[in-house]
């Protein structure tokens, strides 16, 4: 074997090891009995400690260096290195002992967690986040000092959203505040009601399940390297391109969370599925970061599902899904598709308050790695940032700051890519629109393959090939910008509402 | 940790990788879309070649040392010593170059025998099955070298049926032969035909579903442990004791191969869910052989499901499930679940000639293995077996010598444990009917609990702490033999065509 051939089987190996853990967590969310459990997280834990053994296997290291020394101008194979390189840093820069020290608190902290958001009680809770915090500080350290990044909220942010930084953060997301905050009071002060009965009312679950596997299909995700579930919480997962699966949780009264919910997994899972075949087990054959995963995905939800020309194309099939529908206008759904309403709960936001819960986080998560806040004075935090960011103010930590299951999980630094990805799908968007002759005609007209294309051309085939910012400014011309999403959100919000900012 | 501590901890390790990739397996049977064909394929080569990696690696044989020393005269732990040196033995004597060699003439050979079967056309089959033969001696070879079987068939055997020997079953199929042959004769010249049309009709799935969910459930299937799905072929597969699934497969218009399929399963599913769970992912903590396991799904099938007791409770839900059948009756259904006839497909024959069956492949494939016969020579001899034991004869290599998928696979000694499982079967229900009081009575009202607690007591609970040997001497008092099978079949033979020999 060559040493690139060397360097890349082993890859491939631990490439292999992290897709049996992902069936085996899929099945876990969607098909296991309650009696494997137990068993499943111990199957799990010793999958994620082999991945761990062999990413920091010094043969490894010394496979890349070889790889690295032939790779001569051959510029995927160097970018193969050097993408291997940053995550065997990642995997190693953190002591063995710290490892298992997380795993065990994580876990740990999972089950408080879930006990102390059904008992609404905080100081069950803050003794393990405590832990979870002060390990996440000693991780950050050993990544800067590992030279991951210069600073510890970098650190941390670097494992979901490489390249980013604070500093960043702190511009977009204080932007995203300054111009939404103002957005939404207006819209709060107006008084204006939408009417939602068009989106409401009785929709048997099998009906649901025919109009999304339609919708999913025409959109351009492939069921024959996929499938789609039921599970608590909606979620998408790939194996390799071939095999890339979504779910999804219907609301019996109200279609929009079970058809949103689809659209937006199934935005996740074409990128996944459009994923370069020939960089599959290799180091550049993933998603560049979860904020332009959550692009795609919120592109196909909003940008193109909540569209009027969508509904056009899509309001003859969600009639014959329905009985009883048959008086429902394009017109008189549209609001009820953009309704802003400032609320306590992430996973229930509309478009616009959305980014002002991933602000609230931000601000607040960063103060805790920086030390200058306490874990006990998280609550009150909490609702001080919800009164003065969304002018709503929790009642019960249950609907606080305990109703988030990350920092019980150990990911600080994750909640930015939820902006990031409604950042940059405004942006991706606008690109195509301009790239794309009569968009708007194609998919009222139910082709969505050009805008696909345009994906795949411009977001999907690069893999890990281009960093997040190079992508998006080779697809846009221009680095990224709160503008474009702020554009849309005043122009839907003017539209609705009758509210010009 | 103390040393058996460490020896066992290892060995969980390795039981890991064993369990996910029997998830992904399931996963693949039953739910994985046809993309992800070939990405499942190296997933699960990976995990083979990680716990081949584990159970070969000289820290394990140190460790299993070093509890060894320390095991003084604890019995248990003594034992999973002496299993854990069995299996790392086993694995460690085929040379890694061979087993490689193995794998790809495998993999390689499924296809070919799938186009082969397709095509009926043995030629294209036979240079890729006198590979497969061929490294079955070598391997044979190399596993008698280290010590695990006296003769070439017997380390083959060994892998399936642990302790079982060449000479015994030449004695044990001999046996059955010789006995069955004449039996099957006699119906066959009886011009007996029984009535089928109480197991014939029209069969709803989602009706048979509902009444196998029942069946399993009432026999002891623990639900909250498993599941049952669909898949082509049906099969067991257990992850741990608190995980074990099975799959079915319906006819339209013959309720048998659907409910006895399932009650098979089942009985496969509750030996592995009555498995010590203190023994789980230890050497001890699986099933002692195929041929016991085996034992289990036919003892609940036939000797259970195909006696009149069974039916007296069965019936009114039979009834019930499906609609015009109010006039079937126990005695007009009996003789259907019990009819004689020589066929050529084993998959689909019946108690008394399936044992034909397997004589005829154990025949064949020990000559291969002795080599005084040759893969050339193997269509004709199969059917003069065939015309000479069942006294029917294949026209097309289709219905005869590539019917079974096992060769291909490179399972060679597989075939007896089926013969094997019953003969265990008939022997071990005999010895419950004489411990346990009433067992007619009990299962004519549903009661199958006294006949499951007997299993566990005798079977389950032993995991590989006994030989199959010592678990059905224990278990009935007597070596394994004929007899208690050949009894029960003269005694239906007798009750459906009025045949006595």
């Amino acid at each position: 074997m060559s040493s690139a051939d060397t360097f890349l089987a082993r890859w491939a190996d631990i490439t292999a090891i992290g897709s049996a853990a992902a069936v085996l967590s899929w099945d876990q969310e969607t098909k296991m009995p309650a009696g494997g459990q137990a068993g499943r997280g111990q199957t799990l834990s010793v999958l994620a400690g082999l991945q761990h053994d062999h990413l920091t296997d010094p043969a490894l290291a010394e496979a890349i260096d070889r790889a690295s020394d032939a790779a001569g101008d051959d510029p995927v194979l160097d970018a193969q290195v050097r993408m291997a390189r940053r995550d065997v840093v990642r995997a190693s820069a953190v002591p063995g002992d710290l490892a298992r020290r997380m795993a065990e608190v994580r876990s740990r902290a999972l089950g408080v967690w879930q006990q102390a958001r059904a008992d609404a009680d905080f100081s069950s809770f803050a003794p393990v986040l405590t832990d979870v915090v002060e390990m996440s500080k000693e991780q950050a350290d050993a990544l800067v000092a590992a030279g991951i990044a210069e600073h510890r909220y970098d650190a941390l942010l670097d494992e979901y959203e490489p390249g980013a930084t604070e500093a960043q953060l702190v511009t977009l997301l204080g932007d995203l505040r300054d111009q939404l905050s103002p957005l939404v009071k207006a819209v709060t002060d107006s008084g204006v009601v939408i009417d939602e009965s068009p989106a409401t009312g009785s929709f048997a679950e099998a009906a649901q399940l025919e109009l999304g596997t339609v919708v999913a299909g025409a959109l351009g995700y492939d069921f024959e390297s996929g499938r789609l579930d039921l599970s608590a919480h909606p979620f998408t997962t790939g194996f390799d391109p071939g095999d890339v699966r979504i779910t999804w949780r219907p609301e019996p009264d109200d279609f929009r969370p079970g058809l949103f919910g689809i659209m937006h997994e199934a935005g996740h899972a074409m990128y996944e599925q459009g994923l370069p075949t020939e960089l599959a087990r290799t180091p550049l054959g993933a998603a560049v970061s979860l904020g332009i995963h959550e692009s795609q995905s919120r592109l196909w939800e909003n940008q193109v599902g909540r569209s009027r020309a969508f509904w056009e194309w899509a309001l003859p099939r969600f009639q014959q899904a329905f009985p009883g529908t048959d008086s429902v206008t394009v017109e008189a759904l549209f609001p009820a598709l953009h309704t802003v309403t400032p609320s306590l709960i992430r996973v229930e936001a509309d478009e616009a308050t959305y980014n002002l819960h991933i602000v609230a986080r931000f601000e607040i998560e960063r103060q805790l790695i920086a030390g200058s806040v306490e874990v006990a004075d998280l609550p009150d935090l909490w609702n001080d940032t919800y009164d003065e960011l969304l002018g709503v103010r929790p009642t019960s930590v249950t609907d606080g700051v305990l109703q988030d299951i990350h920092w019980a999980m150990g990911a600080i630094g994750y909640f930015p890519t939820y902006a990031i990805g409604n950042l940059v799908a405004a942006q991706l968007f606008d690109a195509a629109t301009g790239a794309i002759d009569d968009l708007p005609g194609r998919i009222a007209s139910g082709d969505f393959a050009p805008l696909l294309e345009w994906l795949r051309d411009n977001v999907h085939r690069h893999g890990r090939a281009l960093s997040a910012d190079e992508l998006v400014e080779r697809a846009t011309g221009v680095p990224l910008s709160s503008a474009p999403f702020l554009d849309y959100l005043r122009t839907t919000t003017a539209d609705v509402y009758g509210i010009r900012l």
